[in-house]
């Protein structure tokens, strides 16, 4: 299967968001994820990195000053 | 293999850009696209709909006045 996992990069870690995501838009001030069973997750992030080879989607948080 | 076809909206059109695209990261004002070999593009654009699933990444280009 294709899809990929979505990690939030917080520091220097990397927290497990959402597996097997299937697709990510932009909603309002962020991000809407979407895995490939239909659950839904909006965050207030940006996509940092994609490598779908590797199946990894990294997500950064917005500044707050942003919202 | 888990690559995505990019495409670029114009329009109701959507005229391909990348295929086999491996990597999407944002650089500078827009994206930097890498596919599987290793081939790179950039792009004044933003993600408009992502649906791995499907291999499909949309992109639609950024106006210009953000540039």
């Amino acid at each position: 299967m294709c899809e990929s996992n979505a990690y939030l990069k917080d520091g220097d870690n990397e927290v497990m968001l959402m597996e097997s995501v299937d697709t990510i838009e932009p909603y309002e001030n962020g991000l809407k994820l979407m895995d490939s069973f239909g659950k839904q997750m909006f965050i207030k992030a940006k996509i940092k990195n994609m490598t779908l080879l590797n199946h990894r989607i990294i997500l950064e948080k917005l500044p707050l000053d942003n919202l």
